[in-house]
């Protein structure tokens, strides 16, 4: 019955399963009593989610509260930019709020999903946005749908909000105890999310136990103070936020540090408090998405202490270690490979340059194209640069290879430009499995290691002299290069690349 | 406590309370078990709902069954025509469906609002389509979120949808008993609406026990076949269909009756069951919305037996009586006044001839117009028939006054084109209280007869030589003139007329 | 040659024949000297223009100059109302300017065929609104192309744009002479326009020689004061307009006259002066559209001293004078037939009612509807009154049947509701011959009496008892009734009746 | 007098002087006579369009012909990706036509000035696709206003598109002479253009006198075939191809050569063909925009034989020479300033690295921002890669600075980061004059370097260690490095940084 429900999730999200995409991006803020209560917090929060914008481009959306039940909000479908005008800005005036962008491509109703998701409950009103996926959603949706709540939405977000509302097992005397709830809901569904849930004048920042997804902690500083050591110290700060990267934290903004795996925070107008942490159940540790290094965040990101940038270049560090080769030049598929590409050449010794040039402006499809509109539609996403092409040795770096689909094509386009050898390295593993925690990743069939025997033959499909991937070891190994030995816990999820699920998850399932 | 409710309620609807509004129309049709599954009931369903255009202009929504639990919508603001286009409609298959139309101006929320209004619940798959308002919202709300269920809207259609989601009082052993719940639900929220209910494979067409709300069922017949009598007898219908005015039954779709007050109808592809009529509470009796009559029903829409527009010039007639005036025309503000203007020549024997012609295009309003842009703006509505009405005596008939806004500028404009003598006449009595049955009425001191003394002082104040109003006695005789003795128990709501609200309500209100 | 450009030009303007429709409405506005150059004369404009937008609905234009030949236009597709917003009126300041309303379906490229058509030429910019259709434009456009102008459109308003900046053939000496050119372009093309043209800070009001096209002159008057007689007298008026039709002078303004065939009006800010009267070519006579008092014009506009209204209900008595019949009540094709239906009724002593009710929410087609689908369509539109239809004997007039498409479908259900007889009258004659002065009507072999050998087989192919049409001279004799003697040489075009189209033109035309 | 006409000009285009605008790129292309005649020219187009869509971003349109004179096209607003839907393009069926994409912000005629332009004229139908700013313009609008011809619009296009219309000053005798007409526009305004032109089913690609703006030449191949040497040879080519710049031909399309200054090159389904080649006005020298190679091109496009990358690698290099520092790492401004880096790198030995990273989805702009907001909102678009700055002294290469506004900004980002030193190193000399050859440079007063003493004053004001810009011999010296001895009559155009203008212009303008 759960194998259905997986693929009936997927099927009404209207996935369409055309490369990995992520979970969403999630950003709160909460201003000090001074704070004014007029729209800067919502412009606050836009701003955050433009820094968060890579995390999903289907739509967003913001919550705000003045401190009392009455929120407003703001949702639609696109990009940032696009869904918030001055106008629909100006409306939304508050202390306090949260907000949400979501990835993907579109479906019929996917107005309906936008987050944050709103309700208004016997104890006031409550706003959830959620990054991640509840692996036993279908369990959950269960017992919801059995207390009587008709669900309007396949969303995990609704799911999460109509969960909360209803009474813990063990009822409340004296009014509704929110953090007993969101503790309940933990236990029952430890996997995977990072939450923003706005509570009238409070915000909960919670990270699901095995601690899948990032989230982390910043603090608005006034004019002309600056932290200590990383400390707050005698400061009165402005205001506090919270995000799913540190990369959000700009300009007047301090990153403190991330919540810990299973930590209730509550952020109030007066600062910040540890409610509680949630442990993962028994014999299962720590759970980080490996691939946040690897893909999703953004390079300035701060995850577990360390800057995803470093790591990557860790990574093309030990990738120019496990699989060295001769070259003539290094460089990247921009821009994800790029600091993979430096850490590989700073390893070997080859010189860095840029091989393609990259048009950002590409977009147009055509319904039927021939074969020459398909060729020049490949044509124009990439273009070799001659200067450092032509007559050359090259080793071209990529983070990650998914299909393959774009490996063949830009080989093509540098053997054209005079490429003598052209090397692919590859700053990961191959995908070979499905994630259920938030990641959207091709089906078993399309994963293109999963069809081939080996590199070898993926190199003489696509034309490339060589192709090589870094190993699992030597990714977890460049990822925990850097990370302080006082930092709790370092535990990652790898399982897309060894099967291996935090939690001995579904890897049974005939996904 | 409920006062309050009550105003939050038109707050949060974003009601301006600009004029008279309707409440929504509700159509629903369902094949028998040879209707291809393809998107022809939703095109049907489509022109249904533009036959009910006239209900509500806001936001429109159809949701189809292919007999499954897995419903197609297509909801949105707007237009029928604007809103379902052939892309859309195409996407909706189905045998069976609902659909809705709502009225008034938005507010920031509004998308949310549309109806049919979907939930996913333990038992399937539930679409709510409701016509009316919930004059016990405010308990009927705190029973739901007691429950332990967020609400994510203001709406009443949710708030149905819930209370029918979460299990009926006395528990269910063999699945869910829809019917049963139906009813308790009845029982607890005796006024106002008329619902469609869609389930699977079965639609619910109900009615309150009250029977404030209009509700009629339809045969769909196949080609060359004509009911006798009013009766199916021995064809074999292709479908049936509910509506709220059978004005939406057209070509080859035949009016069959009235869903009865309290009625519960189900509609399956083998036809058509009562399976249940809830009878309004002990020692109250019927209240059908007698502003049907006056206002809000297109005239060839059939009540209670007999045609609207019928019951439209009983009461010009009526008026003709009451009223008498010598002049040499009667004319209608069009197109409002039109048969009760016919009743009236019709009882006078006074030429019955147009005095005003309508500009149907009208619709630009400036910010901060001037007063001569202003007086624009209202002779651009309505311009006088000179031939009509230069140097003659001229009775002008309406329908209804609220406000009174329009009377003043339109004697104007008659005056100035000449008329010797102008005489109003009002097909219905003076409004004078509010509705909380699904009619939005503009505030007790916006009513024109709460303000001023009589008719003499409103008649001296727009330039009139008299304005006559008919009688509430003479109302309701004219709306039972024609009414059959075999129809059964008849009732009538006139709250807003006299303050007499079925099941004694809330009169006392501040409102 | 010349055939082939009308086809053309028919094709080009993305013409599908689909009934008659007008060419549009033209409308211009010039304050006294000490009116406000801010946007109040664009939003006088503005409601000129939706009184005239039954004049067309395809698309809309305002052009302001503050005296200046730096002028502000906005244009669009679409409705008045749709196209001007607050914000895009606010930028449109001026102290004179004229509008346009266009009819018609929409092609690829007549976004650039919304009028005004503004150029800025050696002599300063010009405007102009073209109302009608250039008979000769293939001559002229040659004439023009051959000065090697390059023409961007297929519209006449570019052409009669660049044929006014290209030399009057005797040349300037003192800078340009604008009723000079104004005048030599009216010799070259004497049919069939009415005309506004702006430059800097005048507007020439024009119409063609024929008079074929109506164009008259109103005045904005001060508050509380009043034409005498219809002469301004000692009254400083606020200011001066131009229509189309008289319907569009509202609250402050006061019709004056028409503008005379081939005069040229200027307006400046000191008032209205007649520059010139071009006579139509020898031997020919006036030649005023006659339809425009059959369809076209609002009721209550004037033409030739007389209101449309009362030309329509003579119309109607004439009709029952050549075609009486016994019937219990007469009534109309909504609107369209009121007026005639009136005059019927006051001609025949059969009483006057509503037989059908019409939904004007309608719009929505589909692609492909099955049978089923395309008669609820038709039925949607128009609904038989069961009172006065059910048993009784009909009349039901029209203004006038194009294709006869929708005749049978209404007597369908008006038989369906029980009609006993059902008698349509037509208060104008059948349409036989194309026009080429500005109205589009389907080709020849789309007339219904072109297809036909009589009435009786009409009446029989669409299930009526009788249907007579109203003669020509019937028509003529009605129009031509109320018109005063003082009014100067009358004259109408009748040649989409007859044949006979003024000037002698193409009626030898394979169209 | 032109003065005057100078700024009218910039004011009638909206142009806000933002930045460095381009003024458009211009993209052409002709099957052979066995290409089909369906919309797969105007995907080419498109695809071509949307590779040159760097060089405008404000509109874009294609026009197609079937080698008659009735052409079909398509003109919007906004990116090539989302003017062109499939829908669109479908009806776009040719085998030969011309795109365009036009540069800037838009004003309320913009839509208007879409290009191509397209007029019928006495000698059939003509397109024009324009890109560059005729510097005599106000002489030319007056000779064709003199011939009594309006223009709508204030744009260059329609100017030389009924320049091309008026006879050419002898007549022509057997019929139009286009290649004559166009010579004879190239003497009366030899600067500065490329123009691609439509006739039917001839295209001419024409490049101006000086060969100021680029302009190149390509070849559809057959499948599997190659050019040899870049050399045609016996290959029976598909088709030929004009465009701005060599990135737009991708896969199946090769470079064939630069349209030659002042040459005109005919492209007919059988190939191309050299008409003429008008030189520049006596004692002129050419002039090729130096900027091309600085700023606009994409750096895979190929100008003078060279491409454009190595240049600015050249820049780099030189820029090095010019101005060492001792330093840690090398970066650029993502991504403008990425081969010179490369270049600076390499000549100096000092490791390259990021040291920035890009957020592509920036955009939100507030209305009014306090300073908390502007600060984030400037802190969005970049952010310090802490791994390359943390502790280290950095040289940061940007290709220009214009108004200095961003630097500041950014070198506060690499302090905060911890960067001991920063150096800025520009690749090209300091903006000090005007272009009136199409690109658009803010007023004198707001380049930086008019406004500041020096370099050192510049880079106190900005908190850089120091800033020193390449200077302008270096500039010439690096552009000049790989151009080939066979390469014709190089000459460039440096007069926004020199003040010297082609053909000894304006440059005592008080602009």
């Amino acid at each position: 019955m759960e194998i259905v429900e997986w693929k009936d999730r997927r099927k009404n999200r209207g996935i369409t399963d055309s490369g990995l995409t992520h979970e969403c991006g999630v950003f709160g803020a909460i201003g000090n009593k001074h704070w004014p209560c007029n729209s800067e917090i919502a412009q606050f929060i836009c701003i955050g989610l433009e820094a968060l914008q890579h995390r999903g481009q289907e739509s967003t959306g913001i919550v705000v509260s003045e401190g009392t039940n009455d929120y407003h909000y703001h949702k639609g479908m696109g990009l940032v930019k696009h869904v918030f005008s001055n106008e629909s800005i100006s409306k939304l005036t508050g202390s306090l709020g949260i907000g949400h962008t979501r990835y993907s491509t579109s479906a019929k109703s996917e107005q309906v999903n936008c987050q944050p998701f709103v309700v208004h409950s016997m104890h006031g009103a409550l706003a959830v946005a959620h990054n991640g996926e509840l692996v036993n959603a279908a369990i959950l949706r269960k017992q919801v749908l059995d207390r009587g709540v008709g669900l309007s939405t396949h969303s995990d977000s609704e799911l999460i909000t109509q969960a909360l509302c209803l009474n813990p097992p063990d009822g409340e005397v004296n009014g509704p105890d929110w953090p007993a709830r969101i503790r309940h809901l933990m236990q029952l569904a430890p996997l995977s999310y990072s939450l923003c849930l706005m509570l009238k004048d409070k915000i909960y920042a919670v990270r699901d136990p095995y601690g899948n997804r990032p989230l982390c902690l910043g603090v608005i500083l006034p004019p002309n103070q600056e932290l200590i050591n990383g400390e707050i110290g005698n400061i009165q700060p402005e205001g506090w936020v919270v995000s799913s990267e540190s990369c959000a934290f700009l300009s007047v903004t301090r990153y403190l540090r991330e919540v810990l795996p299973g930590e209730i925070v509550e952020m109030t107008h007066a600062g910040l408090k540890t409610i509680d942490i949630v442990p993962p159940p028994l014999d299962k540790s720590l759970a980080f998405c490996i691939f946040e290094y690897v893909y999703f965040a953004r390079p300035n990101s701060l995850f577990e202490g360390q800057e995803v940038y470093a790591v990557r270049v860790h990574c093309g560090m030990q990738l120019a270690i496990e699989h060295p080769v001769e070259a003539d030049m290094v460089g990247s598929v921009p821009e994800s490979g790029n600091a993979a590409a430096f850490g590989y050449a700073q390893q070997s010794g080859i010189p860095l340059g840029e091989l393609l040039t990259k048009n950002s402006y590409v977009g147009r499809t055509f319904i039927q194209p021939n074969n020459r509109l398909r060729q020049m539609n490949v044509a124009l996403k990439f273009s070799p640069i001659l200067r450092n092409v032509k007559g050359k040795k090259i080793i071209l770096i990529d983070d990650s290879i998914v299909r393959g689909n774009t490996v063949g094509p830009i080989i093509k386009l540098l053997r054209r430009a005079g490429a003598k050898e052209v090397h692919i390295r590859v700053a990961s593993p191959p995908l070979k499995y499905p994630c259920f925690m938030g990641i959207n990743i091709p089906t078993k069939d399309e994963l293109i290691m999963n069809k081939l025997k080996n590199t070898k033959e993926f190199a003489k499909q696509v034309d490339a002299d060589t192709i090589e991937y870094l190993s699992v070891d030597g990714l977890v190994k460049a990822v925990r290069k850097e990370i302080k030995p006082t930092t709790k816990s370092v535990g990652h999820c790898t399982a897309c690349l060894t099967g291996e699920y935090p939690g001995g998850l579904p890897q049974e399932l005939d996904w």
